[in-house]
């Protein structure tokens, strides 16, 4: 297999966006083209999740070529849920490290301001199990509710290490342009104040607000090229070293163990030994905290620490911008946002910040080797990625 | 690159399927499960287009893991428009080639009868422009006609040639157990006897009701190894040998020429490049007759006739199941049915079918280089496929 590098990124902000679907695609992919200086690409990827649903509009990647005055190059549109982006990503590896191009571009992308919240909600649902898990009104927030009240008796985990994942992502966020929140919070003021109750009331027992991810539209982009190609491009050299992708079953209450994620576990795996890495070689990662109970469970089925013991670390502040081993610096799924389809390729642009030291206030010190993880459905279908500074 | 074989394929009956979505993705695949004998894949493609609007479900490919018990194996949905089949085939050959996986299921299917005919149209064209095509009631229809008609006071092509195509693709269609629809049609009764316009009555004009593929359910797999995997499997050698992909302008006013379909001639290009063959080598080929105007139009821009001339090919038999060079001996679009995600799928399937020499009463004779031709949006997407037997 060829060797496959990022040679460019960009980025929107993750917000509530006035522009059309296929402005918010175009938008990070011309910051990327002039990032690596390159006016043509191979091949484009699109991650989108919501666009026939939610924005009456289907062959996104074409359009995208179109707007971008693209063809003849060919284009193709990615979706695995949530996992929409590190899946694209992984398209555009193979299709380099193939021989079949020398650069790809991977865009994620979603406009989900076109639903309300309860439709918003109900277009999430339909990636679980329609017959088993949808007609009986199964959504994410109750199943992570249900998740989170087994990890809590199991574990010891508590809504205030919860709320602490909330405080630490949120925090991160205020130091990252593009993030969704930029909303300051305390333990005080969600937790243990006179308001905490008004302010963060109780949405999927024990999930409260502030334990959710906001529906956010956005897009995020990266150019993968061939080693020859990169060599060219004037940039930190940040190889896509290692990607795993693993499956479970599709309903949660089929999973002998439903506490253990075990398509984490294995995707993480199969990345790490693609990148002859360990867990413990990590610098920086971005994990799938779509609500808070996931960056903790995550973080310990990757490999970062023993199972069970993920709110310990994230109490000590281990995971803290300033720990050994910080967790979404960006602000993760629950301050930066979670534009679906985009959220992949935003993680994979905030490790390729961080490795090329650009990320200003939330820099991580001499970081190396970043890690993501996104996660689709309830956890049925997860691509971890490993990059490298070299 | 490593070479990449098909080793086994499966199909559903292209109709009015009564199960789910899910299951019309199932069933082609345990049949190629059986075709080549293997019980797990290493990564799984699934392409579809209408799953989240017209069936209310997303993560379709990851659905499919856990209905066939294949999990950790990886998966993910491609959407291409009405290329999708195709375009997923290419992520499986990459996936190979690049020697990240031995052994890929890529399944097509759609179930598109929850949608009526009119809903069915408006989904279809989401895949137009949506500010310069769609808010003007553009349908792929009203694309069809505009075309056709500049198509035929340019190159003299006329609605009895037309009918030619419908004719033939009915008639081969006779011979697949698998199409949509058994109708014979003649000459007599759509153009030419008293009851021709009540049977073919105008719908986009001058597009008559056969000028039309129906609105199908459906779906097909086919499974790609390596070659060192391929060479354990008990059946003909066919390799993946030539892929090309190419896009267009979004918009069909935008185009220099409106009757030029530069992405296909462009996507076959490539195909025959990287196959070392030329359109001369081909012995059966499987277009993409939505619109019966497409299959005359494809035979030309691939290279099989010079522009203008494919209605003259046609008229003379050369195109016939008898002919020269057999095109659309499934009866293609038109009459083996058009679920929009499995239509790629489903040529390949043919493809591999007649190079097998396992086409039954539709067999042609000595067939060793197979070509599909799959179109995404009016030609602004296309990917073209060529299979050799070994």
């Amino acid at each position: 297999m060829r060797d496959v590098y990022v040679i460019g990124t960009g980025i929107t902000k993750f917000s509530r966006l006035e522009y059309p679907l296929v402005e918010i695609a175009a938008y990070p992919a011309i910051m990327a083209m002039k990032d690596c200086g390159l006016s043509k690409v191979d091949h484009v990827y699109v991650a989108n999740m919501g666009g026939s649903r939610l924005n009456h509009q289907t062959s996104l990647a074409s359009a995208l070529i179109d707007h971008l005055s693209l063809y003849p190059s060919g284009a193709d549109s990615i979706e695995n849920g949530p996992a929409s982006g590190a899946s694209a990503i992984k398209e555009g590896y193979q299709a380099i490290a193939s021989g079949m191009h020398d650069v790809v571009m991977v865009v994620g992308a979603e406009r989900m301001r076109e639903a309300n919240n309860l439709e918003a909600t109900d277009f999430v649902a339909s990636l679980a199990h329609p017959l088993a898990e949808q007609i009986y009104g199964v959504t994410l927030p109750s199943l992570a509710g249900m998740f989170t009240r087994l990890y809590m008796k199991k574990y010891g985990v508590t809504s205030r290490h919860l709320a602490m994942v909330a405080i630490k992502n949120h925090t991160n966020a205020l130091k990252n342009p593009f993030a969704h929140l930029h909303a300051p919070i305390t333990m005080d003021g969600i937790m243990d104040g006179p308001d905490a109750m008004n302010n963060n009331p109780m949405i999927a027992d024990p999930l409260r607000f502030f334990d959710m991810c906001p529906v956010s539209d956005g897009g995020a982009c990266i150019i993968l090229a061939s080693a020859e190609v990169a060599k060219k491009i004037k940039r930190p050299k940040i190889r896509l070293a290692g990607i795993g992708q693993a499956t479970d079953t599709h309903c949660v209450h089929e999973r002998e163990d439903p506490t253990d994620l075990l398509a984490v576990k294995e995707a993480a795996r199969r990345c790490f030994q693609m990148a002859k890495i360990k867990p413990k070689d990590v610098d920086v990662a971005e994990l799938h905290d779509a609500f808070t109970i996931l960056e903790i469970v995550e973080s310990e089925e990757v490999g970062f620490f023993k199972k069970g013991e993920g709110h310990l670390a994230l109490e000590s502040g281990y995971t803290a911008l300033n720990g050994k081993l910080p967790i979404n610096t960006s602000g993760g799924l629950k301050a930066k946002g979670h534009p679906v389809g985009a959220t992949g390729v935003g993680q994979a642009h905030e490790i390729v910040t961080q490795l090329r030291g650009e990320a200003g206030e939330r820099q991580v010190k001499n970081a190396k080797t970043g890690f993501t993880c996104n996660f689709g459905g309830f956890g049925n279908n997860v691509v971890t990625l490993t990059f490298v500074k070299e």
